[in-house]
């Protein structure tokens, strides 16, 4: 191999796992690795994080959704900025690795490209992006979707935070001011590109024993909400025939959401009821009413709109025929991104130079570059993620899996800052 | 008809419908009539309660385990009391006529006993019994069953009130005395007699356009807790046939319920999962964790037993199959209680006298009467519910219907006074 133009990074495992376990500690205390976006634990992980952005030499900002923004000068100031990103928030009770990799691992390459005095040509800018995780519903992953210019003001207004406080306000609360929203925009060509490095959330990389995912595509969200409405007659009193229950409805629902996705011949889809509230709720009042989410994910667009128009008629037919009131909403149809195969191609040479195996693989869960993909064009480097686990405290991956990933990050950005106009 | 040797009684719709209305208005404000076991709603009518029934000259004392005692003094005082009674909480957004008929009628009785200027031989007892409704896990219906002498100072040191609480604090809040379990204790032979009043929260009177049911027996509740435990994988990443979803699980158990119970040779035999709760249940992550709660009731004994059996086989069925963890509890597990036919007699004379058309009937609710009849022979008179509907806002018994489910107890009182020794 000969040798190489770019400088070799000297990747610090230490300062990442610090940088991980320190946003550990900054949790909701009564639930482990929960920072929900928006709330006290999310402002304080955002604070620290910026400290150290600007102990990184960054120029650190907050654009007017509160999107975290470290910028570093680039050699031609005209050029289009290159960028680094991903999340800090979670899910509740989710895990210490998920969105905060793709941050700390960028920090990681702003401190080795200042160690060893490179310069890029493009301004680098990395970002942590505010609220990815479905805090927000129908609008999450929310900053890179609003940097993309996703958002409307009407979507803000009508749109409320997690603490049922209004969006604007958990906004302002966070540092940004939702009535500037346009100027969060980015357009096509505002960006050259971006590239996510992040955690599989998958067993693939694991089982193959192949340290580097490249990633070809990664598959859209749709997510739906079902209210089934009963009678929530006395449970002792009211005969099997007399019943018009809710939750056994619901629970057809669940089944025939698995029994669609489980269908052979649909590949990297899935289908999930992550979230069911039944009404009373009490052990003997008949369930008169439940309020579940679907989500259904897929790499093809085709399966997605096969799954998703299964998943409305099996809900209708449910009612239909246990005679159940139903209300039925897709509030999130995205689609599949694919990912552009130069963009790949620089992590795949990226790893080549680095003498890291790599392969491909889709990422079936969504991600900020997902959203950022209509304004320039991604790219995304998976690590491996233990027994595939993720949104859950057991989420891990080994330090050592981090590092390489920020070293190819690194050197991916340092391929496109070159080959990439903008 | 040869003329009675008791007086009319004049039984006042108007006076029934402004108690029964009175005490609607006592819920929380946040959820229509409901006024949970030990909650300030709770306390607010009870105070209420003892106002009227000092009111009616009642004695008015509380027993340890604050059940409400109103005595008005018989001609023998070395005679046992008999005892009319119901109670006065309720679900969540449950009715206003559920127990509260049973209070208020019994009280309207001693209203017009003193009106005719008739003493009873025994001592008559009025009882509210304190939280009949499931609010405290497995003790519930919790007055009538300590009253009875089936609560231990073990199980109450260790149940929760309805707030997080102790059991003993609730009790306290309420003006009970935990510690002085024991003093609320009755023997057998203690009470003559015991009558309850009770909408019949099904539909099998107003179908049959009768206004009077006289019940047989009591249906038991067995009632069962079910944690399924899975694993909280992320939803996009995790394929299909590699998910441990719990509720899923779970959705089979509640199909499985339904379906064990809508055997074509099961009578009088229901089961209902009426609570269900997700963890983390969030849209992105696959249930982690269903805890649901079963119950099942029947009339018959042989019944209950099977229907438990299989509910209990189909639960780590499901466990096995998916590969998940499971605990199952049956923390309640009564047996169906037979009214003795004297008692039912007392009632069916009374409505013949009274020339009120009567039928029998089971309950499949239960009731304060099913805990206490291990002391003392008990009888229970049903009115109709509009629609079968009972635990819900909805529930509506028409107050010319109340009336004379009035006029028939303290007709059945009066018979019971005198024909019962104790």
């Amino acid at each position: 191999m000969e040798a190489s133009k770019y400088p070799s990074l000297h990747v610090r495992t230490e300062r990442i796992q610090a940088d991980l376990m320190e946003m550990a500690r900054m949790t909701d205390p009564e639930l482990p690795y929960t920072r929900t976006a928006f709330t006290a634990g999310d402002l304080e992980a955002r604070r620290w994080l910026m400290g150290k952005m600007r102990d990184a030499g960054l120029d650190v900002r907050l654009d007017t959704v509160a999107n975290i923004i470290g910028r570093r000068e680039g050699n031609q100031s005209d050029l289009p900025v290159v960028m680094l990103g991903s999340h800090t928030d979670t899910v509740r009770a989710g895990g210490r690795f998920d969105g905060m990799v793709g941050v700390v691992g960028a920090l990681e390459v702003v401190r080795c490209l200042n160690e060893a005095g490179w310069t890029t040509e493009h301004t680098l800018e990395i970002v942590s992006f505010t609220c990815e995780e479905p805090t927000v519903a129908g609008l999450s992953p929310f900053g890179s979707r609003a940097m993309a210019g996703g958002i409307t003001a009407a979507q803000i207004d009508s749109a409320l935070g997690p603490e049922g406080n209004s969006l604007a306000e958990a906004i302002a609360f966070l540092g940004g001011d939702a009535a500037r929203l346009a100027e969060a925009y980015r357009k096509p060509g505002d960006i050259a590109g971006f590239l996510e490095l992040h955690i599989e959330q998958g067993p693939v990389l694991e089982r193959e024993g192949v340290p580097i995912g490249v990633v070809t595509a990664i598959a859209a969200p749709c997510r739906g909400r079902v209210t089934l409405v009963g009678s929530a007659d006395h449970a002792g009193a009211t005969l099997m025939h007399e019943r018009y229950d809710a939750l056994c409805g619901a629970a057809e629902v669940v089944l025939g959401v698995e029994c669609i996705c489980a269908a052979p011949d649909l590949v990297d889809t899935v289908g999930t009821v992550g979230f069911l509230a039944v009404s009373p709720n009490m052990v003997n009042v008949i369930p008169g009413r439940v309020d579940l989410q679907v989500e259904v994910r897929s790499t093809r667009q085709g399966f997605l709109d096969r799954v998703r128009d299964q998943v409305t008629r099996t809900v209708h037919g449910v009612a239909e025929r246990r005679r159940l009131e139903v209300s039925m909403e897709w509030d999130t149809i995205e689609e599949p991104v694919p990912i552009p195969e130069r963009m790949q191609r620089h992590i795949q040479q990226a790893c080549d130079e680095l003498e890291v195996r790599w392969m491909s693989l889709p990422s079936r869960a969504s991600h900020d570059a997902a959203r950022i993909a209509s304004v320039t064009p991604i790219g995304m480097v998976f690590v491996p993620s233990r027994d595939g686990k993720s949104h859950t405290p057991e989420e891990w991956t080994e330090f050592e899996d981090i590092t390489r990933g920020v070293a190819v990050l690194g050197r991916a950005l340092m391929r496109l800052d070159e080959m990439e106009e903008g």
